[in-house]
This record gives C-alpha cells, sequence and structure tokens, in this order.
C-alpha cells in the first residue's frame, strides 16, 4: 500500500476557513475598552454547541510527538466546535479533514501555527488529536460539555505521514 | 476622606470561591485521553450564560499598570460568567466584590495569580477591568455575547489604593 505524505501549509484564517476559525490578533482591529486600557479583539471563536451542550473550559497537556509522524487516526465531534489556544508560543501541528461519514486520507491537511494562533474547529470536522513540538505544551480547549456520544472515530488502515 | 489600601492576597481556589473559580493545572488530577498522549484538566471553568447568550472567545491586550494604583471604578456582568487566562507567565492582579446593589469599598478582595492562574468570575461579582504589572499582557476570554445591557459600572468617591 502506498504511503500517503501529509505536508504543513502556514495558517491562515483564508485557508482554514473550511475547517473552522484562526484565533489571531494579527490582522484583527481591536476595540478599545476600559476607558483606552485594553484592546479587545473580540469574538475570534464562534462557539457551536447543541441544544443540550454547555461550553467548557479546560486545559490540555500534549505530548511531544517527533516528525515524521504516522496519523493513525482521526476523530470528529458531531455536537459542538473544539477551540484549542497554545499556552506556549511554540509552533504545533493542526491535522484536519472536511466533514463526511469518513475523512478522505488523499484529502487531509495540515497546518502549523505560529505558536500565536489558535483554532476552532467546527463541528463534525475530522482532525487530529492536539499534537505538539519540540516539548510537551499546554492549551486551553473550549468545547462542549453534555449528555450523549460527541466523539466518532476514524482508523486508518492506509499509511499516513505527517512531515514538515 | 480616608484613603483605603487594598492589599493583594495569594490566588487560591479556596479564597476565590465566593467570586468564581481558579483555572489551574496545579493540584488537579487530569484524565488520561489520546491513547495517554494527553493529560486533560477537564472543565475548570462554569461557563454561565442566560437562555439569550451564547459564548464567545475573545483575546484581551491590556496596558500594563504600576502599584500602587488607584481603583477609581468596578463593573459586573449580569447576564454572563467571564473567564479570563493568561497568555503570559507573569502574575497579574485580580479586584473583586461580592454582588450587591454597589461594591462595598471595606470588602474589596485583591488576589495575585501566579501567572499559570487564570479565573472565571461568576456573573454578578463585580471586579475591576483586567490589570497588568510589567508589561502589556494578553488574556485568552470566555464571556457572554447576546442582547441585552450587559455591564454596570459603579464609580467609587472614596479613595481605593492597590497596593502590593
Amino acid at each position: 500500500m502506498t504511503e500517503l505524505i501529509i505536508r504543513m501549509q502556514a495558517l491562515t484564517p483564508e485557508a482554514f476557513a473550511p475547517f473552522g476559525e484562526v484565533l489571531q490578533t494579527d490582522g484583527v482591529a481591536p476595540q478599545m475598552i476600559n476607558q483606552g486600557n485594553t484592546q479587545k479583539f473580540a469574538d475570534l471563536a464562534r462557539v457551536s454547541l447543541d441544544r443540550d451542550g454547555r461550553a467548557q473550559v479546560s486545559i490540555y497537556r500534549s505530548t511531544a510527538i517527533e516528525l515524521p509522524f504516522r496519523i493513525c487516526s482521526m476523530e470528529r465531534h458531531p455536537y459542538g466546535s473544539q477551540a484549542f489556544y497554545p499556552l506556549h508560543h511554540r509552533p504545533f501541528p493542526i491535522v484536519v479533514a472536511l466533514p463526511d461519514s469518513a475523512p478522505e486520507a488523499d484529502r487531509i491537511q495540515a497546518f502549523l501555527s505560529n505558536g500565536r494562533q489558535g483554532i476552532n474547529i467546527h463541528p463534525g470536522v475530522w482532525h487530529h488529536y492536539q499534537l505538539s513540538l519540540e516539548q510537551d505544551s499546554d492549551y486551553i480547549v473550549i468545547d462542549r460539555a453534555g449528555p450523549g456520544s460527541n466523539c466518532d472515530e476514524h482508523q486508518f488502515d492506509q499509511e499516513i505521514i505527517l512531515s514538515q
């Protein structure tokens, strides 16, 4: 079976738009609030929840990987969005595929955050679990808590390799 | 009129409990997820929203102040909680007072985050707008967006000074 190599592209709001939003301040015009003492970069992520869901805030600490790295599986959350913002300033990879009954291996896309960019993944978008480079790294995560099974997983038979 | 000096105490979940939650990993037992590659410190903040509200994720960039600093006003958000998590690792002050028609000056409390602690302020809790020390600093903010006036402000006549 052929090995499939996925290379990372720079994370930009335009390129990531089919999958969700990029949380960044670059290129965003802030509102001035608090008598001019605070720049507010407002409403960077659309938190989506089903009717039974509520927003939860967590911290994820993810073990560093080395590239090249084998993508064995992807997951999706049908009932809510999932936002990650890095609490470090190191680049990290994001691996996504469009909503479908299963992710199509040859349409997987990978992005590299510059370390000052977070992402918000729309409900149903396939993604690899959060990956870190260089060091174990923390992220603030805003997603959905609530009843029901909100995680589908897909295992790949094909050898899919995330590369620089 | 007498000057009132408010001194900062260390931020702990116990001391902050009347005002909201502390978002921290210290002392929290993580769940292991993602085949053992991620420690999840789950559900650190209770995001509260009224029925018409939705959760929004923003970044606030706040100008550094110097201590001692005069507390001229405080605000509260009746319809939703407001969480702040620092994207830097520097200590920062938090100034709060219990819900009431107005904050009582002599019951104001101030806390100092160690820079790896965020907070989630419950609806209705009076607080000073986000303050930073040393350098202008960024915070991830999770709060309520939606219709209606969600910010009350109170101006103090008395001279209230935030100190070390």
